[in-house]
Formats: structure tokens, sequence, C-alpha cells
């Protein structure tokens, strides 16, 4: 991994909620990127982002960015690189006005997640997807602008586990999730709705969690994705846990593999080529806990800094061909660091105009 | 609903325990049965109950059980009814030893469950299965006792949304629970293990979940229980809830009804009618909840008393036919209120010696 | 207790919130009382309660009230007896114009409850206070009107404690409390602030703790209250908890009575005479718990139907004289419960006009 | 911190149970130690560490531990230093037994505490009470054994944060306990008792906390501590919280200082010159936070990984001077972490034979 010569700026939409918290807290350290600018609504625009922001993670925000002022929704930004935890709501036309002024925008919101010449990324299994970029500015006229997205939270950990199987084609999937708290941001869930209790509901989740793995985990052909034809049914569940989300996962496969060889492709799954040397690439991508109650959210989450994917239970189902139960950073891997590992992506690939950073130096 | 001229005495075997105390609670004010004789092992043994048992539940035991001193396993018991809660290991020799001296033993353990002879029941379902106690006894040699059982807490809420539908021809389903710490009794599970936390496993219950249902919803042919041809696949899961039980079922038909005639089968369904006037028994058997993001355990545990079963979420799935989540209150109709039904069935079928509680009476 | 001849119609302020809805459960089956108007903000205005009310406790309205239509905060109301709810700065103005239309408020809001003519009630402990409504009368001109308010919820438990102490001289006391989320209202406290967490400060309540209770146990001199000398210290916490706030106090003594004395005194209190015939009268008053670690919140808030205060480990102090834990259900008896009460005290005390309930009548 | 020329090897007493978890995951890459020897019970003697601890910390416990065989408890140890999390019955006689054959026990039980010879340490508090380890030698025999004990975990917080206000005279102190219920061990605290529930009673808690800061704020007169001559009283209460204890404490002086001076006196507090060097020593020993509602537990107990106390809310008490709330981190700060600091005190002060460090090289 190399160390640029100065840091990125980057400006971060949507700063003072959860995930754009969590952008600050991993960007802290990053060895690329530095928190330039500090983006949220009318009522902290203007404020010291230390006052505006109640900060609901560990500790303290960062002393350099606590003392940043918060820049309203249509300022001109600076930064090259924008990541976005913007409400979908505003996202839709912010982010889309933003790229045309050129930046590059890394969404973490669903606004746009499934445009047509939009990536939805997970680098490390769909690293090549970013080349829809070229598509995109061809259609919309964008020079150095783009929009990349994250996926759903929920759909991560299920589609990590998919990648190294596709080879067996996977023709459905039955998925229960059981969600943590974090996923609906701040302040999100009342306590009253979730301490002792279960609510079997999120609106617009199971939506998500059936069509956007069928985007990822489809192939580019240049123009377009072309789909990944299977059929997922999803439940989705909000339980009382802070962070990471837990799938209850079974599956069936044209060519059913054995258990031994699901296990030996799931641990030898290096991700894509083409993300393997990014900071924020997940180390492993895949971790199989051979632990009889395992993974469990509050002991596997921070696998990886977070940014792995824990597997467990793999048996067979009696119904399709093989269970499991999958679980990954909600708020980490499946939102900001997801956004940022896109964001790295771009910056590898020399989509950020004007940050020279040949490969041979980033992967250095 | 029919008050005997004098109420039944029961023993209480795992009287300390956590459905030991739901047993004492339940019959508290119960218009048949009174708690006779509480029986727990050799550490509370000749102990005030009051003593004995760290009584988990709200409040405080009943004054006159607190008073009763504990008996130990191996006592002569009085009481013509047996309510047993014991570990299974004890449960396995011990339950067969007290029918074989005369007592109609209810039992809420898993030892015999899946035993050819011994009925599996839920009366509100299959209260014509308390029969196969005729052919109990004729292989047995025991001509007053009797050993009928309680299911599994976590597939009652299953097979009560079933019942109504089998007409239908219920082909498969898949199933994830997500379960409450009262389940694995007290002390049970650790604060340390389930706190802002899931634990996706829980030894034996899948087995059970995917058999058991399979004999309750059986059919009797006067000699012995026809098991129900499906498939059921299941995956359990401990959450941070007290009491009930979650299931996020998804099925498959052979002749798939509307989503509106499943409703409607489930309001029409009125319990089996050789249990409908029992005291426990559920009223109504099952509630649908339109509010989109129920049932949940902590606001619908309790309807009917905890006897009731919830289901709401009915809807199409593109993987079977319908999904739908159903919810019941593990230890009381999941286990301490489902075996106190149990043994009225055996009262008001007549199995019960000495108890001349005449149907005309017990239904007057 | 009697019945009255045809029930009394009770408008419910702020309907739709988390006591509201308390309001509404408690009345379902008063004897006394129904619900005959419910009245929220422009939000929920014109919709039918079922609609407009994300009902929070377990359960579902009562099938009558969810088919009433909410009122807006300036409809004229038919009821003779408001029970307030509001915010405190809606409540501020509302409550006083309502009084002086000629309704009887009964208030669950701090809005009023230090002014020198508002009666600050817990009938068990000061119901001979509600007689400076006359002063209220006589001071603002209204003729059938009057205001009521109930105290903050945290401090019940510690004034029930010290009532029946008053006697020894209450000097100093130091009193933690742990509190419930219900406290905060709906949606109140978030999920991420809470779970595996404490909050150790709650605005505004300490204040109100250290000075509430001095009014409460404060005489009535014919025109005002002379507040009760004493000092009390107190520092408030949130905690994950549900329903009921516990508090640890310790308590310095004029003349220091023994363990025994206090104990006997508590479990000798029967409450002031003037509330001991109304419907909603905790009964006990006091309870005292023996088991080594009670009360505790969810195995105790429950007592007397949620109106009994419980109290348990009374100890020597080291520091001042004796420690004990005091608990009372905080939507129940410090709340919505507590405001029905101060209202059957009204009807009783003849302060509700064209409500003809001769003493005789209501208490035989 | 320097680092040794080899590390020396530490046996773990208890290392199964929860802090014998912690000890072995701080010492994972700690500079001057390394697991030698990991000894427990019978039922785990003789078994691969990874597989007779159930590892209830995130993540999994080091591989090199992981293969290890864990010894039985009358094991002939080689390590110069044990660090014993014994139960406190077995830790009575074998934490001697152990210094006796010439070894440095660094305890966190409570059974020798209170002894006069036994140090009782914080040493960024009391480190030059070590030097009690000389008379302890002189008194039982011992020429290279030793044996120091860690404190209370609840107790941590308070201590540290009267020790820089001494100056002042502390006369009085009333202290509210808010404790995790990994203070309990594993499995320690039942989900069905702490789940929206607070229980407000630890057995020997209260004692514990009134008792040890006497000793540990002691000073050491060459011979003996001589205890602080304070008056604590201690209410101690068990919260649904997974780590770190909050203390809401008042505090009496003889000088009453400012609340200005104490803030000051708090954050200039550097620890004792003679921990100052250690590698586990607080960085800083104490925060403070002017947020309004910190210090919270799970958003500070990580502060300085897990070592640092985060003091808050100081305010003027009407009752005593001055009340303020402090956190610590309870199986870091509070035991495993805290004895490991012991064990680094007395390697850097020379009390552990044939470890030639001396204080050039250590703290080099």
């Amino acid at each position: 991994m190399s160390i640029l010569a100065s840091k990125i700026d980057v400006a971060i939409l949507g700063a003072t909620g959860a995930v754009g918290q969590r952008f600050i807290q991993l960007l802290e350290n990053h060895p690329w990127f530095r928190v330039g600018e500090v983006v949220a609504s009318d009522r902290s625009a203007g404020k010291p982002y230390g006052e505006a922001a109640r900060w609901v993670l560990a500790g303290s925000p960062p002393a350099d960015v606590a003392a940043m002022t918060v820049l309203p929704l249509d300022a001109q930004l600076n930064s090259p690189i924008v990541l976005s935890a913007l409400p979908s709501d505003v996202a839709k036309t912010l982010e889309l006005e933003l790229a045309a002024r050129g930046h590059v925008v890394s969404s973490n919101t669903s606004s746009h997640r499934m445009a047509a010449d939009v990536p939805l990324l997970l680098p490390d299994l769909n690293a090549d997807h970013v080349a829809l970029v070229e598509v995109q500015r061809r259609n919309r006229g964008w020079s150095s602008g783009a929009l990349v997205t994250m996926t759903n939270c929920t759909s991560v950990a299920l589609m990590v586990a998919f990648k190294p199987l596709l080879k067996y084609g996977i023709k459905q999937a039955n998925v229960v999730s059981m969600q943590a708290v974090s996923g609906a941001g701040y302040p999100g869930v009342a306590s009253l709705d979730i301490l002792d209790n279960v609510v079997p509901y999120i609106g617009g989740e199971e939506d998500k969690l059936e069509t956007e793995p069928r985007k990822v985990l489809g192939s580019f052909n240049g123009e377009a994705i072309d789909f990944l034809d299977t059929v997922i049914s999803a439940a989705c569940n909000r339980v009382p846990v802070l962070d990471s989300h837990l799938v209850c996962a079974s599956v069936g496969f044209e060519n059913v593999p054995s258990l031994e060889q699901i296990k030996a492709d799931w641990l030898a799954y290096q991700g894509h080529e083409l993300a393997r040397d990014l900071p924020s690439m997940p180390d492993p991508v895949i971790a199989y806990s051979e632990v009889a109650d395992r993974p469990q959210p509050r002991r596997d989450r921070d696998a990886g800094a977070g940014m792995t994917t824990t597997i467990g239970r793999l048996r067979e189902c009696n119904l399709l061909d093989v269970k499991f139960v999958a679980l990954s950073h909600n708020t980490i891997r499946g939102a900001a660091g997801g956004a940022i590992l896109n964001a790295e992506l771009l910056v590898s690939r020399g989509y950020v105009q004007g940050v020279h950073v040949g490969e041979a130096q980033v992967m250095g």
C-alpha cells in the first residue's frame, strides 16, 4: 500500500449523522484521505462540528474535525472526493449535482443504487464494475465527476458469502436477517420499541435484500450490468443489538458442492484482484468460525477492523441445499467503510482527476 | 366451564426451576387444580418452597405454596396429576415410574415426546391424540397411570399457524426462530452471552422444530400417529428477549390458497372441539395483527393470557408460496400453560382415575 | 367503592403520547371514568385515534377509543374532567385556559407544579392539599374549573417512603435514581444511547427531585403550603429498563428511629384517610421486601397494579442514618395512574361541578 | 518504555475465566511479558486452552495460547510471575503457597487484600506501597516470592478521583455504583435477572467499597499502611451493561476547594512518579468530560485502552460539598489491566528475582 505525497481532501455529506460520524472516525488515520469539509443540513451549518454533532460513537470526534465549521448543503466544495451519507430524499438531486460539478461522489445512500449507469460496488467482489463510470460519464456528459454507490448494509454478508460460490450456480436463497439498531441511524430506533423486543419489519429492507445482490453479483458487459439470475426471498428483523447484521441463509445450487468444497472456497477467497491492495480492503474478506454458536454480532463484528465477513454453521439443508449464518458490521463494512473502499477504488483506477496516483505508486 | 366440587391436587416436579415457577403461578387461581405437592432435587428437598426457590418471575410465589415443604424426587406422591418440568435426564426414568405407579403425568420435558405410544399434545390442535393413552396403557401394562407430553416451545407458533392450513397440503417450510432467554431456564443464558448480541445456535432445537410438528399435526389411526408428510428446515437463534419465541416462516403448499383465504382460515379457527371448553384453552387460538411491524415479543406475548398465538406480515414469497411471522409465549403457551392444558384434557376425557368429572359437569 | 349511575367523561390531552396511552389503558375498566374525548396536536387531529397513535404499550388500544376522532388542541371540550399529558410548553397556557373555561384539569405536566396556588398531589400522602383549589379559584376567579398537578415520576418512591417517617424529622437525604426509558416518552430515549449503557444525566430531573418533595410533604395552612424543611441532594441516571424508577436513598433524621420502627411505620401506613376509598388508591401504599436483592424494576413494578411503592434493603448508613432502596412504576404510579387518582380525589371532594357524587355514595 | 532482551514468562491462574481471558488478551502484545503457563481447575486441566476455555471476549484467543495445555492448580510452575484470577476460596491458600515457593504473585482476588503486610496497589496512586513487600518477606520468611493485590473493581474510579484531592481532606463520601455484568465473571449474572432490570445488591461489594479506598489512599510508614481517615457510604447496583462501572459520588471536604480547583487538580494529575513509565500506566490517568451527559459506560470505558478513568458532571452538592460521576473499565483497569500494572511495578522496582531489569533499562 502506498502513501501519497499529500492526502486527498474528502468532503463528508451528512457529517453529523451516524454514518457521517463513522466516516470521520474511519478517516482519522487513513493513509490516502483526510477530512477536508463537513457538510450537513441547515440546522448544523455554520456551527463548529464538535458542537453541531451529538457524537454517538465511543470517545469523541477527532479534535481537528471538531473544530471545522459545518458547511451548508448548497456550499461550493473544494474536495475532489465526496462521501455521502445524506438522507435519500436529499441525496437524490444533490449527489447528481455534485457529480455534474466534477466531484467524485461515493454514496452510501440508496437513491441511485439501481440506476443502470451507476456502479453498485463492493470492490472485494466486483471491482471491475467501476468501469461503468465511463458509461455514466458518456451518458450524463460528466467529464471528471462520477457517482458510485455502496449497497444496502444487510445484503453485504450474503453477497460476500455468495461470491466464491457463484461457480456452482446459485439458483435460490432464503434469507432472514437480524439487524442492529445502528442501521436506522440516530436517533433511529426508539428504546421503547426494542428493549426486550424484536421488530419483525424494516421498511424497504426486504426489497433491497432481494434485488441489490443480483446487480452486485452480476457481470459488467462493457456497457451495462447483466444481473445475476437468482431468486432471493428475504425477511428482515430488528433486534436489540448495537452494530452488525446477522443473516440466516438457505441456498439452492445448480451443481451442489460439498460442505468441504464450500468452506475451502470461502477460505481461499482473496477478493477481486483490482481491489487487493486498497487500504481498506477487508483482510481477510471471509473468516469462517468452527465454533458451534458463532458468528455472533458482539464477538465477531470487529473482525478485520470491522471489514471482514464472518461465516459459520455451514450445514445441509433439507429444503434447499445448504444453510449457514453470516455476519458483517453494518456501519463499517456495510456503510462508511464500504463507501471509503469504493472511493479508494476510484482513486486507484484513475477516476479522480488531478490526483496523480499512478497504479505503481498506489500499489507500491 | 365447570367448577369441580373440590380442586384436584397436582404435584409439580422440578418446582423450583423457571417452568416449575410458571406452573405455580398459573395454578394460583386455576378452577380445577391446586398445587398439592412441590418436588425438586436434593438441594431443595426438605426446605420450605419459598426458601428453596429463587423466584425469577414478577412478584413473589403464592404464600400457601411458599410454605410447602419441597419433597425429594423419590417421594411417594399423593396427587393424582403430576406436572413435570424435570431436566430431561431425570425425567427419562422418573416420569415412567410415576406413570407406572398410577399417576397421570403431563410432562413439559423432551425425553419421551417422540415415543410411539406417548401423545405429543397441543389440545387446541390435536386433542384426539389423547386416545393414544389407551394404546400406551395396553403396551406398558399401566392401569390408571399415563404419560403425555408438551411440545418444544419454539414449534408451537408454527404448528398453530399450520393447523388451519393443512387442507391445502403443506409441502415444505423454512423457519427461522428468534427465541427468548427464558427458554433456557434459570440461570440459563448468561448475560455476558446475550446483551448486545444474538447467539445463532441452540443445541438440539432445530432438530425438534423439524420433527415434532410432523407428529403433532399427524393423525391418530387408532393405534399410532401417522406423521404429517412435510419437510421443515429450521434455524434457531437466541435473542435478548425475556419471553416468547418469534418465527419467520416461508411455506410451500400443494394447492396454493390466496392470502385472503389463509387469513380467513386463521381467524375462523376455533381449536379442536374436544378442547374448546377447557379452562386454559387459548382464546382466541390465533390472533392476526394488521399492524405492519407486529407481532412483537414484548407487545404480543401476553395476548390471551399468554396462550394465544399472534400472526402477522402474511405476504407472497418468491421462493415458496407465502411468508409470515408468528409468535407465542414460550413459558406459558409453549411450556407450563400447555402442560396444564394437557392435564385438563386428560381430566376432561376421563383419564384421571378417581376424579369423577363427567363431561356434562366439566363442560357445564 | 361506589359505582356511579353513569360514568364521567374524561378528555385526554396529549392522547397519542406514551402517558396519554397509559391514561387510555388505565381507564379501560375504570369504575367512575370513561374516555370521552381524545385531544392531540395538529399532526394527529382529525384522524381516528387508532390510526393517529402509534400504540407503544402491549396489545392494542381499546376498540372504542381507537374509533374516536382525535380533536385538535383548540377544540371546545365537553368532558368535565381533563387529564393532561401535554408537553410542558403547550400545557403552560392551555391547561390554564381549560380551567378558566370550567374544566377540572388533572395534569401530569411540570409547568404549574410549583405555582403557589396549584396543589401538587399524591392523594395517599397529602389528600388534604386538594383544598388549595379553593384558594386557587378565589385567586384566579374560576368558578367550576381547577388545576391540580401530579409530581415528577422519580420523586414518588422517595416521597412515599418519607411520609410515614416525617415524625422523626427528616433533616437531609441523598438520593441517586436509576430511571426507565419510558420516563422520556416516545420516541424518547434512542436505543443507540441506552443499549449496553447508562446515561448519568436527565435534564431538569435533579432539580425536581430536590424541590417537589418539599411541597408534597409540606402542610396546608389553609391558604398555602408550608414546605417541608429538609435538604435533598439528587443524582439522576437513565438505565436500560422499560418501566419504573429505582432510587437508592440515604437519610438523616432529627430523632433517629430504629430500623424496626421504620419498617413497622412503613407497613402500617394506610395512606391519607381522604384517599383511602378512591378506586385507584394504591393497595398497599407500601410493600417491603425482605429479599436481599429487591426491589427490582422488572419484578416489582407491577405490585398493586403498578400503584404500590416497594421498598427494600433498609440498613444503617455510616454517613447519614439509614439507607434503603425504593421503587415505583413511573408511568402508572408516577404519571397516568397518579393523575387519575388526583381526578378521583377531586370528584370525591366535590370539586367537579355537576357530578353529584355525595361522599356517602362515592365511598358507599 | 524499554523493551527487555527477552520477555518474562507469566503464569495465568484461573486462565479460563472472564478475568483470566482478559489477562491473555492484554498480554498478547505486551512489551515485557508473555503468557508462559495457563492454569485452571481440574475440569480444564490437561486440555488445550482453546478447547478448555469458552472464550467470552470478542474474537478468539491468540493462537499460541490456544495451543497451550492447561495446567492443574497443583502444577509446579516455571514462570517467575503469576497473575491470579482465582476464585477467592482457592486463592486463599494457593496464592500464599506460590509466593512461598518463590513466585511473585499479582492477584486480582479479594482474599488477601486487607492483610496488613499485603500491598493493595493502584500504582498510579500508591506505587510506593509496593515497598511493603519487604515487610511481607520478612514476616513470612519469603526470599524471592511476594504477593500483591489489585483492588475491587468498583472502587477504582472513586479512588482515582479522590487521589488528587486528598490535600483538601476528604472527610466523607456517599457513593452509588452502577456496575457491569462482567464484574460477576462468567457465566455470572443470568440474563433472566438483568434484562430490563436493575439488581440493587451485590454481595460483599459495599463493604469493599467502603474499606479498600482507605488502605489504597493511606500512607506507607515504612512498616505498615496508615489508613486514610475518611467515611465512605456505598450502595451497589448491577445494571444491564457489559463492561465498566459508573459511580455517582458526593464528597465532603475539610477545606472545600472550588470546582475549578478540583478540575485543575484532576487534569494535572500525572500519577505516582514510580509508575509513570510502566507499559500499562494509564494515559491519561484521568480524563474529564465537559459533555453534559458523560461519562457513559459504552462510550467512555475504552478511554486510554481501558485504563483511563473518566470523570464528569462535577457540581455543587447541597448536602456534602461536591458531586460528580466517575467511570472506569472493570475488567481492564479494575481487574486484569490493573494486576498487570502491579506486576510491572514489581519488575520495575526489582522485586522479581532473576529478572535483571535495571531501572535504566526498563525506563530507557
